[in-house]
């Protein structure tokens, strides 16, 4: 992937024309700009990403077994489409031009604050819990895996996300709950 | 500051010697590049930041009370360094080509999983902690405030690391505190 080899933002569209073997020119009747080309690879893992958080959103699991599964959708598609993922994460998030994204990302943080002040509201955890904190706090944690995961460690990462998701799951409980099993003693 | 509103990729040393009202050869006398100009500005609180987790790491505070103060200190810099360490966050960490910030990156994590390991250990933390893993996981969520962290909200950087750290130390607490000693099979 030339955006990986020479970083985002020193890629010119003519390397990438050169590492498709084309014209600046007939590249440029497909797209036009690098924004374009690296939203056009990332749209269908993010969009399914999002479908499948709205889903289950409306689904009758608790709100911890749906934070677990959101955890291991995104690092799913993280490992998936690492290194795009990687660029869309660290050079578009939070500052993209396109209104479609910003909404996107709006959304996917809308969903999970949702899921969270569910479970808050239920009884699940604390009441203190503070929902759109807690949210950018565990998307922030699986994105940072961008940074330092790497494919030939011992785990995989889906399940580096179930154990950073037990984890925030322990921390979120209310206290005067039977502590839920850790998902690690039982796998 | 330049770097913000055009964008750390984007802007040249030219427009920074603009800004600076200097001719960019005058620049050059002092500075030969983007990143050796960022570093210069983000080695005093990188360093005070990484100093005073040293000596945190060495001192009898519990485990958790260290983790709490370095969450705190994590985003007093980040506050009032806001858009340098955002640029350096996204653009610099986990890929600087200077050793020396790598290195600097490096003992920042292995400062906090020594401490998170010696919480596992000591018992306070649940035995199945995994210190690597839930470092990064809370250098990751406290690093993410830079996309949406804002000086007119509610909350201080300070106030919402805080609240970070609560979830993520309740998370990490054993489950059966207090109690005896988990004896060895259990674990």
């Amino acid at each position: 992937m030339v955006f990986n080899e020479r970083g985002y933002h020193a890629t010119r569209l003519e390397d990438i024309a050169e590492a498709l073997g084309m014209q600046k020119g007939s590249l440029y009747n497909y797209i036009d700009s690098k924004e374009a080309l690296l939203l056009a690879v990332v749209t269908p893992p993010a969009t399914q990403l999002l479908d499948s958080l709205s889903t289950l959103a409306e689904s009758d699991l608790p709100a911890s077994e749906k934070i677990r599964l959101v955890a291991r959708g995104h690092a799913r598609i993280l490992e998936e489409y690492l290194p795009y993922v990687a660029v869309y994460v660290h050079e578009i998030a939070g500052q993209s031009h396109s209104e479609k994204w910003r909404e996107m990302d709006r959304s996917y943080v809308r969903h999970l604050s949702a899921i969270i002040d569910d479970g808050r509201q239920t009884g699940l955890f604390d009441p203190a819990t503070d929902p759109l904190i807690s949210a950018m706090a565990l998307i922030g944690a699986l994105n940072w895996m961008t940074r330092w995961y790497v494919r030939s460690g011992t785990l995989s990462a889906e399940e580096i996300a179930e154990r950073i998701a037990t984890t925030f799951l322990a921390g979120l409980l209310a206290r005067n709950q039977p502590a839920a099993p850790r998902s690690d003693d039982q796998e």
